[in-house]
């Protein structure tokens, strides 16, 4: 039997050239949603819902009765009562709780590739990368790393992330995609330390988050199966089968 | 006086998250379009007219009384001349004449940064390496390295050069930019032999070309300053100024 294909969409702009409705969609938004997604799973969160916007994200927040979560610009967003940290998310606050949290990148593409009528619809990160491994040569289904980029522009967190995922599980799939040869040499060179990579080549979300004083975030986003729990995405919400 | 910005567009479907407006573009389609045109213009061709479709190809050839050129799937198009190899364009041939040539990568890419307002429009690849880089140095204005990419998927052989680029040039521009950033670590890795790591790495261009029997056009494509020219494109044509 011919091993399924894999494909790496390096930016949200890229994911009509790729056949979506045939394929297991990774989101990765690493720094931080897909992150804070993982963190507040593992430690007990009932769901996660992915909202667009401010105001969806109180509506729901309402009805639910959940936490409400976003940032703009590294602060919590008037109206939300947590940030986009996964730091925020132990168990001690999170557990049995739903938390409802808006994000730009991360959340757009889910819903681009839930209404392009992804097969299945995960999240990763490093955080729980393994889970997300496994489940992908479980599946052995199509397999499509869709990288959240950052205002439509590839960044580096996501696509060290996709290179990481290639390196585990190509041998596993066909992969006949240039994208994926180049996120697979990017993480063979910062494999070491991903950290001091992304600070040494001045990664732009480095820069960011660094600048709001949040390198404690960067480093548990990069972190390896910190949060190792497999998010999907079903009726609107994330949660943990 | 701040270094002129630089930004790496590693596809098309990319490019308008890029002030196109204000920059020098390079279009980057190093197999085969951007070579084919430096080693005409190099061996004395008058001028390169870039064309989208094979019609516009025929009507201007006659209007111009010039060659026409184009192939789709690796064969000359049925009503054309000439083909897309930089090798069928020796001084004895095309000195003095001009070239109408149609692709579809490079062509689409170019039209779109001229229909944007690009500052100037010039074309790269390894054969023009030098020129290229000379020129962005002297020009002190902001630059976006435009790669074609095959059917606006992410191609390996127009990031390495874009890669290229930059690990020549960087002192020159600020570089906020992880596209460039990833171009230049994966030029890193294929910098002492192009040729081997596309083929070593399964680059789907290598392959799709190899099949052609191509493997000279391949290694033409990616030899630096073998035809060391600055094609700048102006009133629908491409010339040596």
């Amino acid at each position: 039997m011919p091993k399924p294909t894999l494909h790496t969409c390096l930016s949200p702009s890229l994911l009509n050239v790729y056949d979506v409705s045939n394929s297991v969609v990774v989101i990765i938004d690493v720094l931080r949603a897909t992150s804070t997604i993982a963190a507040a799973l593992y430690n007990g969160a009932k769901a996660v819902v992915p909202v667009d916007s401010v105001q969806q994200c109180i509506q729901i927040g309402q009805q639910l009765n959940a936490i409400t979560a976003g940032e703009r610009d590294g602060k919590i967003v008037e109206g939300l009562q947590y940030g986009n940290s996964p730091l925020e998310y132990p168990r001690s606050f999170i557990e049995d709780r739903t938390l409802v949290l808006t994000t730009t990148n991360g959340t757009r593409l889910l819903h681009m590739a839930s209404e392009k009528g992804a097969q299945q619809i995960i999240t990763g990160s490093f955080p729980n990368i393994s889970a997300v491994c496994n489940h992908l040569i479980a599946c052995q289904q199509p397999v499509i790393l869709g990288c959240a980029a950052w205002k439509e522009r590839i960044n580096i967190e996501d696509t060290l992330f996709a290179g990481a995922v290639i390196q585990r599980i190509e041998s596993h799939f066909t992969i006949h995609c240039d994208a994926s040869i180049t996120a697979k040499n990017l993480y063979q060179q910062a494999s070491t330390d991903c950290y001091a990579f992304m600070q040494q080549q001045g990664a732009t979300h480095y820069h960011r988050l660094s600048n709001y004083g949040l390198e404690n975030d960067i480093r548990y986003c990069l972190t390896a199966d910190i949060a190792n729990v497999l998010p999907i995405y079903q009726d609107g919400k994330l949660s943990v089968m």
